[in-house]
């Protein structure tokens, strides 16, 4: 089973940095397997520790994937040198157990020393659902046909147009400003190559 | 902004009802708008009570909708004559503040009086949200032309293959089982009209 969650982790100088990505959980251990370069890699072996944040604030997940907002206010972990997003629903924190190395994607199985709850859950929103699958499909226009792009964003637009608030149409805009810029660049690119 | 949730309400002599719902908040409010004939509404109007469920169990939803698993567990509300699930990860209880008369779809206001969080949220999960969008789907086959049925299964079943859990797996496959069912007693009824 894998959750789409926000992994924060900060280098040695305390610097954060923020990245969406899919988390397991295997024998009581956290995986995460973040594919190179990465600077989530980077800093879990820096100071051995990452946090999962549990956040239902789509504009996260969009705006780190789209490159357009990246910046989210953290807070200090409790118990490893790392942070934790100041607004999430529940957080946990960890500490580097063992890497698998590997080129393209090591794998990173980490143990949970603390967990907080900081507020309760609201309920599904399919319009969140919705931007979470935007993201993934947003994360993969190098490989996708655009056609196979339209028709998955006209789908998922019907959940955003009934079931969105402010902050889903806020991130849903930045997934398809992405999807605009990405293909205005493939067209000046390809217009230079010939 | 609308949340998929999963009301519970009790009728006079204590029997519990479950029924996945879409809620919304207004002025501090929620709104619940139940289709008639409704056991929720006739359940509110007797007690003036209602439970909302924040759970990401999504066979309660697929159970429900499909009639395959209509009974899970639940237990008293602390502050009004109501039931929640025993398994949710938060609750709030409401007590009917006004009611908008319709003939179909009468507009429930109701006050939240009590609040508990009960287990943190594990973050977002592709197959839960895939289910929740399969619910939907089957609450309409009725309205929905079997190609665009075929279509969305096919699309969201790419989810489910990829990130479900046992919960998921088996919340889905009562979709499927609904869908056939729903498929083959239109057959018959149209075999016998011919």
């Amino acid at each position: 089973m894998i959750y789409e969650t926000i992994v924060t982790t900060a280098n040695s100088d305390g610097r954060p940095h923020i990245a969406p990505m899919g988390v397991r959980f295997e024998d009581g251990l956290a995986i995460l397997a973040p594919f190179r370069p990465s600077t989530t890699l980077d800093n879990v072996i820096a100071t051995r520790s990452a946090v999962i944040n549990f956040t239902t604030d789509v504009r996260v997940f969009s705006g780190c994937v789209t490159g357009i907002a990246r910046d989210w206010p953290t807070v200090p972990a409790n118990a490893v040198p790392s942070v934790r997003l100041a607004d999430t629903l529940a957080h946990t924190e960890l500490r580097l157990a063992d890497m698998s190395e590997d080129e393209t994607r090591p794998v990173l199985r980490m143990e949970c020393v603390y967990r907080e709850t900081h507020a309760p859950f609201a309920g599904f929103n399919r319009a969140q659902a919705a931007v979470v699958e935007g993201a993934v499909l947003v994360s993969r226009l190098f490989m996708l046909p655009p056609e196979k792009v339209d028709s998955e964003i006209a789908y998922l637009r019907i959940a955003i147009d009934k079931t969105a608030g402010d902050a889903e149409r806020t991130a849903w805009n930045w997934l398809l400003q992405a999807i605009d810029e990405y293909r205005a660049r493939a067209l000046s690119t390809s217009a230079l190559g010939s």
